[in-house]
């Protein structure tokens, strides 16, 4: 495929041999903290795909979100979004960082207690709790976000058979534009989460909560979305909550030890792209809180539970070039990953930027298609890259949310490995899975044998 | 959510008591082979959520296409492509009704193999093979369908390492438009699947595969498409490749032992829809492919690839009814399942038929919701359908295919166990895959623990 004439311009200045663009480069070759030789290196030892994490770097992001908080309000309590990367190491380090854990399925709420997490760190979100699930965060004393009346009569049944005070909070539906992919868009009325405002539904819930024997009121709690770049949808779902915050004193004398302000901030995919920082949202949502509740006689702990924006910039998934295949109408990188191990631009039509490590010349657009038989299975479309061969690595940034969490083993391929660096030090944080775990627990009756 | 006056009229007979309605139920309730008392009970006693597969229905169901296909051409072979469910009880079934295996991955190969597969009967096709599935196809004398030149280099070189002969076709993309999800649409000319007919690479690639000391030409390969409904586009493929048959043998003296026309047969996933028949496909392909090659001097034997034809409706997901939330704009009916089970609805917006079983009362117009935390983890939108109650099991049907396979472990739920009927006799075929298989394999850092 031909180059645009800009682009032959930029790399075609020395007598038409292509030279390495220098700052900014055109096709962007930075993988951050790693070179490109250690990144090929760690690749051929751990096996070829790998999800390599900065374990540096999600230490950093806590603190300067937690210390975004803290300034702003004195204290706050930050819960990691755990969905958005289970893997254990990743969820210890935060835990030792001083993260909570917001949790949605009773496998979370168990991965978290296995690891050390109090019940009272522990938020269990979700819309759909069975009544194993709820009878797990009982017992355990994790704050049980509820998400409807009927959740409610479940949790207060279990609680009265279980003669154990249940925490919870209710998780609100304040109708709030988030500005993000319409699947993670999840605080307009339209949305199965959350009990919205409207009518008075969530009051009556809150009253029947409140003198329910075994059931002890802790908070409020609203979500608005994923993958939010810009501060008004977050100043917004303060306000709603403010104001309410404000009836349950007023109306029903309920005082709430927490409100929960959910998570959803967002990082930014594209080179270039601006993402308002967690200071410019906390400073925003504190100045709302304050002068909104500054008469209300009492100010509710602030819980967050950010996921993607801890994890997310700190992974990176690395693959092998399999071939190179030209046609006359787009020219295709193929690689032995695909949208089992990264769905998101499948399932989202998201972008993650991606390097061809160790090359620089012969720069021209690819499609970089996945090893998937299906022909969406395509990581990125219409990229900008120089030209590799095969056995060559590619990185795709921003891997370290909804990456691994949503792999599959879809077409019988291995799950990759996962390695976390700190400092100098690389560990193994999971081994890659093979075709022997797909296989095991399979039952092939004898007659068929 | 208030009732359509239509609605409201055919269930409202009775001075206002809701009836049962009559056939055609207004909102369909048929399982099919299984009794709604039959899956209740299956669910409960195996654990929720569940896959079933009617093992009868898969046997017919290939049983009807292969004789389609005899029918019309004398010869045919008959290749499941075990991507569409690669449960080894239903590979081995479909292997004991006579099929061969279509596979995209060393680990589809391997199972392959596992299950005594004859290299012969496995076709290896893949747009990113790696040298490691190279060498497994070859060494088991595995028919590898090559997707470029670069692939046919990488299949040369490999053979020539192991000195023994590897069995070829190629992949080409005839350019044909299958009617169906652009995710999914495999033979258009902006698809990374398969060598283009337009100019004569083709013609190159086959010069170069038959002068090769160790390769060994066998077939030509075209697929279309996934969940193709009607029969024109079997018909342009046929035609297109009736006419690349010709020049094979007049420009290289190429004669082929076979003609794989691919798969992507559809099946009806609405009430009441059509879907063309393997018959009707069948006569017509046979139609053309005998009147364009009437002078060729031979017939290749026809090779096709169906997957989601044989097993789609044999499989049903059930799950449990978690609870039911009413808003001012939707009504939910919360299940223990989600997109994490099966993640056509959310991939592909593809409809299936959801049932609630049991029940017949209070119908009305729900979303089904799973329980992954996200908007989009609706399983069915606006669907008709009986009032369930907490502990009611639902039936998702045409899950066969693309389903457990495309299944992940996302917000760490618990993967569902599988069961196959034939005859009075149910078996397990796959355990349920809790925790503590997610957990398997992680190492947390000696400072973190």
């Amino acid at each position: 495929m031909l180059l645009h004439a800009f682009w032959l311009g930029l790399i075609c200045l020395s007598g038409g041999e292509p030279v390495t663009p220098t700052t900014p480069d055109p096709y962007q070759s930075s993988t951050g903290r790693f070179s490109h030789g250690q990144l090929t290196q760690w690749n051929m030892q751990y096996g070829s795909p790998l999800y390599v994490y900065d374990g540096d770097l999600i230490t950093q992001k806590f603190e300067q979100f937690q210390s975004a908080y803290k300034n702003a309000f004195g204290e706050a309590k930050v819960l990691y979004a755990i969905k958005a990367n289970t893997n254990m190491a990743i969820v210890s380090l935060l835990k030792k960082s001083g993260a909570g854990a917001e949790c949605i399925s009773g496998g979370e709420i168990s991965t978290a207690l296995k690891l050390g997490f109090e019940g009272e760190n522990i938020l269990f979100t979700s819309s759909a709790k069975t009544p194993a699930e709820l009878e797990l965060a009982i017992r355990n004393g994790v704050v049980v976000n509820l998400d409807s009346l009927e959740d409610l009569n479940h949790a207060g049944k279990v609680a009265t058979r279980l003669k154990t005070k249940a925490r919870i909070s209710f998780r609100v539906n304040p109708d709030v534009d988030p500005h993000t992919h319409k699947h993670i868009a999840t605080g307009h009325k339209f949305s199965k989460f959350g009990i919205l405002l409207e009518n008075d539904e969530i009051i009556r819930a809150y009253d029947q909560a409140k003198k329910h024997e075994w059931l002890e009121v802790w908070g409020l709690h609203s979500h608005i979305g994923s993958q939010i770049t810009e501060s008004e949808p977050f100043s917004d779902n303060a306000r709603v909550l403010s104001h309410f915050i404000k009836r349950l004193k007023n109306e029903l004398g309920i005082q709430l030890k927490f409100v929960d302000l959910g998570g959803g901030l967002g990082i930014p995919y594209h080179d270039g792209q601006i993402s308002v920082s967690p200071k410019v949202v906390a400073d925003k949502v504190a100045e709302i809180l304050k002068s909104e509740l500054k008469d209300l006689g009492y100010m509710p702990e602030i819980w967050l539970e950010p996921g993607r924006y801890l994890v997310g910039d700190s992974g990176i998934l690395l693959a092998t070039v399999v071939s190179v295949k030209d046609t006359p109408y787009t020219d295709f990188i193929n690689v032995d990953t695909g949208f089992n191990h990264l769905v998101r631009p499948i399932l989202y039509e998201a972008y993650h930027r991606i390097r061809v490590l160790n090359r620089q010349d012969d720069i021209r657009l690819f499609d970089v298609a996945g090893n998937i038989c299906e022909t969406g299975d395509v990581l990125g479309h219409n990229r900008l890259l120089p030209t590799p061969v095969a056995g060559d690595v590619i990185a795709i940034l921003d891997a370290g949310a909804y990456g691994y969490t949503m792999a599959s083993m879809y077409n019988s391929f291995d799950l990759p490995a996962e390695i976390m660096v700190r400092a100098d030090k690389v560990e193994l944080i999971r081994k890659r899975k093979t075709l022997e775990a797909l296989l095991e627990g399979q039952i092939v009756p004898d007659d068929l044998k």
